[in-house]
């Protein structure tokens, strides 16, 4: 019996397991755009009702699947404690706890729910090769992060001190200046806050030409870390 | 005389089926830039006039050779149902299915004509090689996709949450966010949504701190895949 | 006499040699800063005077320069109608023209003036390794101009369709539609145009995933044909 | 004694080194931290109290740090005018300097505290990679910067040219239009100045066409210098 289970919920290459899989990754995907619909301002009552009941369903079948899966496992509690066994619990979650709470915590609860998505991600094998990737460019992306942030703070300061008199409700202090930084640097660029002053304009024209070299930075890491990973894959 | 027309129809290294080819790509081209001239919204019925000619006259050319084609092919079904068949119907279509339809209606059937730019792919042999290039890293790119459209829908789900109370006219469900998680993702940054709380703010510069890696990610696997393609050609 | 001239003119190892080109590459980049000057809305006389001095001194001293680089050619109309040979006229020539006409049509013709600081690039020896760069990936660069500007086109087309009716006063007809579709392939994103109907920001999440993509590939074409310029020279 | 100290001070593997080197990093980062919080305009009189009382602590800690280095280091001279040790220096001088010197001058020269924060480089070996990429790549990064210049400094000429005179406010001068190149080109787009004209239009459009490119550069200048970099480390 156990073994029969095992073989549906798992992944394996037989006709169950691949229905299985399928029916549980749609059932995620619907309840992911059920979650986002329930946040529309002007839902009528009904819609609320039917959308209630898919998400009770989905809560049912995925906690039946939560405790197959520990049913199964030859380990318990290392499953019950992985990153997927976490995952699992906190996608359901949610919905019991909430039932004892007030309404208005239940709406910050829910943001937990969101979790279900990262198990989209579990049944792709392709992710490993990404995944390597990644690792061997650990060193260089931790580099590339400090850089940034020391980079974001140094326009921030400066820019402080070049607009705070001209625009104090824009560059109020440090931490709005830092904002700037951030939506500037990474060539976002919103439009909500832009340097008026001379100073302030020159200021970003050599922030912004440093900053085009740190961009293409991670570009160039992440480049080299596939091209070698898809090499060694050949 | 079949023979004849294949060798001017189809591409060869005589002089006849290149001036053939060029002729039928500027008709392309022309016609093209007709179709952005007739959207302009205050046309005098004379210039009206002159680009329903040139029209007429384009869709005549282009049916002509679209009959030629299948009576040169030798497989007359297999022609017809080929991507560029389909194309060479559906950029004459439009003109003849309109004849008989209400002016409105005939306005969004002439999306269709669009195709007909596609033909210009047609003669370009150079796109061989960036085909190879795509196909080599198709699985990469779908993962990207995919890895892109989650951190996207976890934008979108994380700023709604910080700003939905701040500014529920330009926040006010998950799709609404959704939109901002894609102009800011992209550093497109129009500035018609941007986050004004702390919460908001900081989230942002999270998401954008992994948003520029996830932009390198693609340009690493087309980089690679173009490096490869081209020392596979050398 | 010449060959001493030639010696000087000429870039060669000598210390009058690069005191010359030094001079002349000074007098080049004061002359596009004076250019810039000019152009300021409420400048003094006074300063209005001096910059006229300046400017008429430079052109003496490019006229004279432009005399001896003829005299010491052996091969006088091949340098006169080479790329910098018709620069260095051109940056001299709106000088002499201007006097005989009116002060509108000068300001027109002042813009080739512009022409003065390409010749920075002449002494630039290190530029010939980029432009091999260039040169070997030309036709992956012809392909990638192709391709931009048939997305730009659809896109252009697309957003119209779905924009016109809700704004039309910026989406007027697909040239309007161009222009949006540039700013937002780029990700510039001013946001002076951007889309508001459900079907638009639908329209424009796909052709931004698109347009990711399509800004990766040139970076890609220069990345790896750097890569090669660089191994060579090694 | 001056062993013990040079044990402790110097970066080595001992215990005792790497307690202190993290307490440095540490009151660093709390340093930086605190002086961001002294710009926000609404601080009360007891928060700004604790705040002068940790900067007062933090100074004479990096002071007695500052005079242990000296003390430790074989060659005392070449310690002081070494970078670190000017940067050790200028975090530290505002402070005294201060001190006879009214508040508004004052805020000036605290500007240069900041440097307290390279400090935070001087712990990381890892940087060391990151440096022997920028330095193999230093004449293509030059080169790079020089194009860049010169492309701006066209597209600012142009854009002057075609949009004086409908925005005569927003491109005043060819110093206003730099600023419109420097936020174009970087793709930042803020949209406080953007063209209007046609002619404006199509020449922003040819401009970022080679601005793309332009953008790719030094992507591509990094990415192959990192993976050369990261070959020779293997």
């Amino acid at each position: 019996m156990k073994e029969r289970i095992k073989a549906i919920i798992e992944i394996n290459d037989n006709t169950s397991s691949r229905v299985f899989a399928f029916f549980i990754q749609a059932l995620i995907l619907l309840s992911v755009i059920t979650f986002s619909v329930e946040t529309l301002p002007e839902l009528e009552p009904d819609t609320r009702f039917l959308l209630r009941i898919f998400e009770t369903f989905s809560v049912v079948v995925f906690s039946i699947e939560y405790i197959l899966r520990i049913y199964v496992s030859d380990k318990k509690l290392k499953f019950i404690f992985s990153f997927y066994g976490i995952i699992d619990l906190l996608s359901i979650l949610p919905f019991y706890v909430a039932l004892g709470v007030d309404l208005r915590s239940l709406r910050a609860l829910r943001f937990l729910r969101l979790f279900r998505i990262l198990k989209l991600v579990r049944y792709n094998r392709a992710m490993n090769h990404f995944n390597a990737a990644i690792k061997s460019a650990k060193e260089e992306i931790l580099l590339f992060i400090m850089v940034t942030l020391i980079l974001m703070y140094f326009s921030a300061v400066g820019i402080y001190y070049f607009e705070n008199e001209a625009q104090p409700e824009h560059f109020s202090s440090i931490f709005d200046s830092l904002w700037w930084a951030i939506i500037t640097l990474t060539t976002v660029g919103y439009g909500d806050v832009y340097p008026i002053t001379v100073g302030g304009k020159v200021f970003t024209f050599f922030i912004l030409m440093i900053g085009l070299g740190i961009v293409a930075i991670p570009t160039g890491i992440i480049s080299s870390a596939l091209t070698r990973s898809v090499d060694k894959k050949e």
